[in-house]
C-alpha cells in the first residue's frame, strides 16, 4: 500500500464507503506490507537474476520436486543444489527436460531463461579434486544468467600452467577460485589480477588439514587484497556471490 | 616488449644493426617482462582505484614517512592503515596536508584525487564499539573513489533501528556490514538487500568470543546468499573488496 | 529421623531397651537419611512436572522397555528421547499405548496426565532441518503439562515471515528458539520478546559449521539479553528448562 | 499507537476534528510505530523489571554520564556494569546517589525504585575468585526488582559446607550458579534442586582452563536437567536471565 | 651382568680361563646389559604385577594370538584389550581356558595366578554408558592381583546413591572414576576421600563434548587434590596407574 | 566428634552425666558432623601428610596472612602456592619463621613438623625453565612429610645425562617428571621405571607450544604405562598427589 | 630451449634457412619456456630422482592408469601413492611388470631404473601400527634411487631396543622417523644423531590424540636440533624429502 | 673407550700394570661412555659445524654470559638466541668481540672460525615483518659455517619480484623460507626448486591467524613436494636443519 493508496482509502472511510473496520485492518496489515515492499522489492531483484534455490541435502526426493514443482510454477525454473540420483529421478517425474550436472551435484529446470548479464566469470580450480565444488559455482552463476569459463588445474605447483591461462582470467569480470589443501592459489592469483575474486576453500586434504580449515584460514590471511571468502565447500555461495557482483555490473551498465 | 617490438628486433638484427648477445638479452628478460606486463596491467588496473596502500603496523614512522612519499610522487596520493600517532608526525613532516583519521586509524595525503566512481558504498555498523574497523573500511573505499554512507548502531537487538535505514542500504550498490559478537546483523541485511554484501567480523565481545572467531564463523555460515567475508577486524580488507567491485560497475558503465 | 523419634531412641536406650550399638548405628546412618530428606523433596517437586526420563541412546530395547515399565508403574507416565524404531516395538510389547514420536525420536507413556500449567510454550526453528530438536523440545515440554506452539520457517533471511508470527512468540510463557547454521534468530527475537528464551542450537550446517559449534558459540554471544542457551542438538535439554520456568511460573500463580 | 487509539483518531478524522494529512503520518509512523508496538511492549515489558543498561567496557567516562543522564531522565534509575573508578566520578558530578558496588564494577543510580518480585533469587558461588562475576549478577537481579541470597565458597570440595545451605538454594525461585575451574557446581546443586538453574561459567583457572571455555563446556554438557547457561563471565546476563524468569512468575502471580 | 659376575670373570680372565676376547665380548655387550639392568629390574618389577599387554585394535586375530601363546609361555598369562569376538576364537584355538570379558574388551588367559595386593581398589562409573570404560579398568586391575570393587551408576545427578557408597569409596586403597559428560563425579569424590584418585574421561555425551575433550579438561581442572588423570576412555591405564600404585603399598608393607 | 568419642557420650548419657538435650545437640550437629564424619576423616588423613594448603593467587596479603594465621593455630603448619614478595611480607608479619621458596613461589610456615613418611619422592625436570613448577611440586611433597630428590636437567635430547641418574629415579617410591616443549620425557621414564608416575605439563615453548597443551597432550597420549597427568604448570597437583601415593604406602607400611 | 639452441635458431634466422614467424614463435613460445626453463630445470633435477607421482586419492582406477601409462612412456617408470586394489588391478592391465605395495598402498613400475645416490635412508618406525606410512615413505625414497634401511618397533617405552639399533640409524644420511601416540621418537634419536631427520607424525592414538594432532605438534615442539616435520601421515612427503636431501648430497659428491 | 683402549685396559690388568677395580670402573663407566660414544659421536659431529646453542630466552644475563664463557673456552665459538640488549652487555664485558645481531635477537662470539661448506643456503623471506625469524636463521646457518644469501620481500602478491631472484633461489643447496600471513610462498617456490626447502612460519598476521598457526597449517599441507616444516617462529630451527643438510652434502663432497 503506497501513500496514493492510503489517501484514497481514508478518502473512500470519509465518503462512508468503506468501514472503520476495514481502514483499521488495512493499517494494521501495513507495517508488515511495508517491509513486505522492501522484501519484495528484494524478492523482484533477486527474480531478476535468482529465484529461491534448494537446498537438497536432508530433504526427501519428494520434497525437493514439490518445491521444484511450485518454483518452476512462478519462476519458469529452478536450482537444486547438493542433490542425489534419488532427488533427480523425482523432479524427472515431473519435468522431462531437467539438466542434471552429476560431478556438481546439481539439477536446473530453465523453461524460463534468465537475461543473460555481459561479460564472464571465470571459476578457477586448483586440483581436480576440487572440481565438485568448482562445478557447483559454475553452474550456479551460468543459472543466474552468466557466461562462465572453467579454469582447471592451475595449482601454484605448476605455476606455468596458470600463467597460461593468466589472460583468460584477467579477462573475466569476476573470479571464483576454488582451492583445497594449503589453498595458497587466491593469494597468486590476487597479485595478478584487479577484479573481484571470492575464494572457495574446499575440504581437500587431509592430516593437518581439517576438513577445510586449513583452506579457509589460508583465504582469510591471504594477502591478496580484493579477495572475500565464503564456507568451505560452498561452490553455490562462491557461485552466486560473483553472479551477484557480475548483475551489479549489468545493471549499472543498463542504467548508462 | 611486445610482438612489434620483437619483429622490429629481429629485422635490426637482420641487418647487421644489433648483435646476437642483444639479442638474445632482450628475449632472455622478456620472461619477466611479459609476466610483468600482466603485472602492470594490473597495477594500471589498481591505479585507477587505488595505488599500493601502506600497512603501517609493524613499521617504524621513518619507514612509513619515506614510502608514503615515494608513493605520493608517483601516484599523487597515498593511504596508509594502522598507523599511530608517531607515524602521522613523522607524514607530516613532509606533507603538511595529510589527513588523520584518528578512529579509523589511518592516514591520507590525496593531491590527485581518485576518479570517482558513480552510486554508494554503505558502511553498515552493529554497534558503537565496531566503529574503528568500520571507519577504516569507509576511510578506503573513500580513498578509492567511492561515495561512502555511514551507518551506525544498527544492531539486531533494536530491529526497528535497522529498518528505518534500510532504504539507504538497499540504496547502496555495495554493502560493508561490520559486526562483533555473535554477528546477526549480515544475515538480517541478507534477507532484505539484493546488492553484492561483504562482511568484516570484528574482535568485538568476550568470554567464547575468542578474538572474533565467533563473529567470523557466524558470518561464514550465514544463510544469507550474496555475502563473503574478510578476515577478523579487516576493515581495510572490507572496503577494498568493495571498492573493487564498485569500479566494475563503473567500468561497465564507462564501456556501454 | 526426626528429632521426636530421636528422643525416642534416646529414651529406649537409657530403659534398657536398645543397644548402644544400635543407637550408633541410627545415628551414623541419620547424615544420608536426612540428605535425602533434602532428595526425596526434590524428586517430589521433578515429580509433579516430570518423572525420570530415559535417554535411549546405548540403551538396548529391553533395557529401555525394562525401565519405562518400572516408571510407568511409579508415576503413570514415561518420557524415553533418543530412541528408534527398535526401542518403540520393545516398548509396545508392554504398553499398547504408547505414542511415538517419530521426527522427535520420542516415545510417551501417558497413562497418568500431567497437571497442565497455564500459558504456552511457544518452539521456534529457524529452518525446516531443525525440526527433530525442535520436536524434541516440543514433546519435552508437552509432556511435562504445558500447551506448546511450534512456529517453523521463521529464519531471519525471511525477516517478514518471522514479524507476522512475532504477536504468537511474544504472547508465549517462555520461548525455545533451535537454530544452526549461524543461529542469529534468537538475536532477533531477543529484541523483540520480554520472555525468558533458551537457545538450542543445532548441529545443522556444514564447512566451517564444526558440528554445531558455530551456532552455539553464536548463541552465547548474542547480544539478546534474557537468552541462555544448552547444549548442542539438546532439544530435550531446552524442552525441559521451559517446562521448569512455566512450572514456577504455575506454582506462583497457584501461591497467591 | 494501539488499536484503540487508532479507531479513536479515525473516528476524529470522520468527524472532521483532524485532516487527512495527520491520519496518513500518524499511520505511516505507524509501521515502525507498529514494529515499534512489539519493540514497545517489549521495552515496557522490560521498564517494569529493567530500562536500557549500559555496558560501559569500551566507553569512556563521558559517554557514560551522558546516557546514564538521558535513562536516569526517562526512567528514574539506571544500571551500568563493567565500569571503572573513573566512569563512576563522571556520573558522581550529575547525581550524588550513584551507588557503586566495586567488586562487581556496577554503578546504579535508583531514584524511581523498581517494582519488587515475590520470593528471591539465589547466587550461588564455588569459590572467591569467582565472586566479582557473582556480584555483577547479583547487582543485575537486585536491580530489577529481586530480593536476591548470595550463597558464596560452596564448592563441591567442601560437600558439607554446600548441604548447610541448601535449604536456602532449594527455596529460590531461581538459581544463579557460578563457576570456574571445572564448574561442577551446577551437577551437584542441579541434582538437588527443582527450579530454573542458570549456570555462568567464569574464567577463574589456569593451564588447560582456556579462559573459561572449560568451564563452559562442562556446564553445557552437565547432567542436570533444567540447567541453561550464558557466556563466560557474563554476570549480567546470568543475573538478567534470573530476574527475567521471576517476573513471568510475579506476572503470572498477579494474573491469577 | 652384576658387579660380582664381572670381577668372576676378570678373576677368570687373569687365570687364563677365559680369552680377552671373551672378556671384551661381555663387556661390550655390558651397556645393553647395564642398560638392560635397568630394563631387566623394569621388567622384573613389572612381572611381578603385569607382563606386557597386548593392544588389540590394529592387530589380526592371528598377531594376537600368536603374541599371547608367546607371553603365556614366559609368564603363564596374558591380558589382551580392545580385542574383537574374532581375536577372541583365534585365541580360543590355542587356549581353552580364556577368559572373555566382553564389555570390556578384554581376553585373559591366567595359568599362573598374579600375586594378590591386600586392600581393594574401587572403579567407580558416573553412568551405565561408562561401563566399559569401567570394566576395562577393572579387569586389567584384577589382571595385575587386585581385588577390585565396582561401584556404578553413582552420577553427581543423584548424591545420595554417592553417598551410600561412600563408605566403600573411602575405603579402598585407589579409586579409579570413570566418567563422561561433564565429568563431575571426581570433584565430589576428591572432596571426600583422602587416598590416591585415579580420573578416566569418557568419549561418553555430544553436541559440545568434543568426543571427550570436556570430561577430560573437566577432570584436569577440577578442584579436587590427589586427582590425576589419563587419557580419554583409557580404562586400561586408569587401573594399570591404580594397581601400580597398589603395589607399591604391597611392597612397602612387605618391605616393613 | 568420632565413634569412640560417640560411644563416651552414650555411657555418660546413660550414666545420666548429660542430659538427653545435650546427646541429641551433639548428635544434631552429626549430621553435619556424620557427614562431616566422612569429610573430617578425610581431613584427618590429609592432615597427618597435609593441612588445607593456600592458593595465593587472586587473594590480597592480608587475605593470605589471615587464613595462614588461621591454619597455623590449628594445623600448627601451613603451605601457601603461587605467593609474591607481598604475600610474604605480610606472613612474616605474624610468623617470623616463614621460609620463603622464591623459586616455587611457595612459603611455608612449619611450627609441627609433620610425620615422616618412608622413601622419596623424585622430582624430575626436564630443562632448566621446568624449575619453578618442579620446584612447587617438590616444596609440596616436601611439606606432607617427604623425602624429595630433584633431579634436574635431564632432557631427553642428551639421553646419557638421563642415564647417569637413572638409578636414583628408579629407586623413589614415586616420580614427578615436570616437561615442557614436547615432553618427550615421561615417555622414555616411563619404559625404565616400574613405579607410579605423575606427569605435570608445563607451558615453557612457543610457537605451537599453545601455552603447554602440546606438553599436556604429549603426557596424555604417552605411551608409558603406569603414567597418570595433571593441568599445566601445576606443580602442587603432582607434587600432592605423589605425597597422597607415599602417604598410601607409608601407612601400608604400618598397618601390616 | 636453451641459450645453446637460441643461438643456434637465431643464426639459422640469419643464414635464411628459416623465418621471422618461426623464429617470434619460439621466442613466443619463449616465456614460457623460459620460465618453462626454470621448470625444466627443476624438472630435469626431478626427473633423475623422481618423474611425476600419482596421488591415487579420490581418483578413478582409469584415471590412475592413464597417468600411470603416459608418465612411464616419458620416463620409464612411475609411483602411485594412496592407492586400492582396484587402482592396481586397472594399472595391471597395460603393465604386467606393476609392483603392488600393499601394506604402503603404493604401486611402482620400473622399467628404467632410477640411478642409485650413495649412502642410505634409514625409515625408522615407532610401532607396527605405524608400519603403513613408514613403508610409504621408504617404497618414496627407495622409488627415488635411494638404498633404504627400514628399522621398526624401536618406541622409546623400550629404549634398550633403539639403542640396539643405533649405529645402524647413526650410519643413515638421513633419517625419516615415523611415530604416531606422544611421538617421543624424534626427541630421542634426536639427541643421538646428527644427520638431517624428518619427523612423519602419525594418526595412530585414540582419545585427545585428535587424529594426529598430538604426535604433530609434540614433534613441532621437539627439544632435537635438526628435525623437520611434514603433515601427518604423510609418508611420501617424509621419504620425498628424504630422497630430495640424499640427492643434494649425491650431486655434491659427483660435482667434487 | 674404543676397542682398541679396552684391549690394552685388558693387556695392562693380565701384566699386573692395573688393579681389578680400575678395570672394573673403567667398564661400569663405559655405559655410559659407550652410549656416551654415541653422544660424543653425534657432539663431535654437531661440533663440526656447531657447538652447543644457547637458547636466551627465561635465562638471566649472568646466566648466559657463564655458559658462554664455558662454551667459548671449549669450542672457540658461541652462538646464543632469543638475547636482549642485557645479555649482549653481559657477555660483553667478558667478550669485547662479541656480534650482536639486533634484528635477529642473536649475539655470535667466533674466535675459531667454523670449516666453510660449499655453496650456499638462501634464506627467503615474504614480508618485511618477517626479517628477524630470517634473520636468526641466516645467523645460524652463517654460524655453523655456510655462506647465506638473503633474498627479503618477496612475497607471492607481487610475484614477478620472486620471479626475477629465482635464479638465486635455484642455485642454493638448501633454501630457508619464512612466511607469515597465509604462507603461500612456500608453495610457489616448491613448484620452482628442485632442492631441499624448509619452511619457517611465522606469527605476523592477526585476526584469524592464531598466532602463526594458520601460517603452519598452510606450510604443512602445501602441495610442495621437498618441503618440510619446522614450528612458529623457530628461525633457529629452520637454519639448523639447513645448515645440517648442507653439512651433509659437504662432507659427501668429502667422502668422494
Amino acid at each position: 500500500m503506497n501513500p496514493a493508496e492510503a489517501l484514497a482509502l481514508l478518502d473512500r472511510f470519509r465518503r462512508g464507503a468503506t468501514t472503520q473496520e476495514e481502514v483499521l485492518n488495512a493499517f494494521q496489515a501495513a507495517p508488515v506490507a511495508d517491509l513486505g515492499f522492501a522484501v519484495v522489492d528484494t524478492h523482484r531483484g533477486l527474480r531478476k537474476g535468482c529465484p529461491e534455490v534448494i537446498f537438497g541435502a536432508g530433504k526427501t526426493p519428494a520434497q525437493v520436486a514439490a518445491i521444484a514443482a511450485k518454483i518452476v510454477e512462478g519462476d519458469g525454473r529452478v536450482l537444486a543444489t547438493r542433490i542425489t540420483a534419488d532427488h533427480v529421478r523425482a523432479v524427472k517425474r515431473r519435468f522431462k527436460d531437467v539438466v542434471h550436472h552429476e560431478a556438481a551435484r546439481c539439477l536446473v529446470v530453465e523453461r524460463r531463461p534468465a537475461p543473460r548479464n555481459p561479460g564472464y566469470i571465470a571459476v578457477v580450480a586448483a586440483g581436480t579434486t576440487d572440481l565438485p565444488v568448482a562445478d557447483e559455482a559454475a553452474v550456479t552463476a551460468g543459472f543466474m544468467g552468466n557466461e562462465v569459463r572453467r579454469i582447471h588445474d592451475v595449482g601454484v605447483a605448476g605455476l606455468h600452467r596458470l600463467l597460461r591461462r593468466l589472460p583468460e582470467i584477467q579477462g573475466a569480470n569476476v573470479v571464483v577460485i576454488v582451492a583445497g589443501m594449503e589453498a595458497a592459489l587466491p593469494s597468486v592469483i590476487g597479485g595478478l589480477v584487479a577484479r573481484p575474486m571470492i575464494g572457495v576453500p574446499t575440504s581437500v586434504g587431509y592430516g593437518s588439514h581439517f576438513g577445510g580449515l586449513t583452506a579457509l584460514l589460508g583465504m582469510l590471511n591471504s594477502c591478496a587484497s580484493g579477495l572475500t571468502v565464503v564456507n568451505i565447500d560452498n561452490g553455490f555461495g562462491g557461485g552466486y556471490a560473483a553472479a551477484n557482483i557480475n548483475a551489479l555490473a549489468a545493471e549499472a551498465a543498463r542504467r548508462k
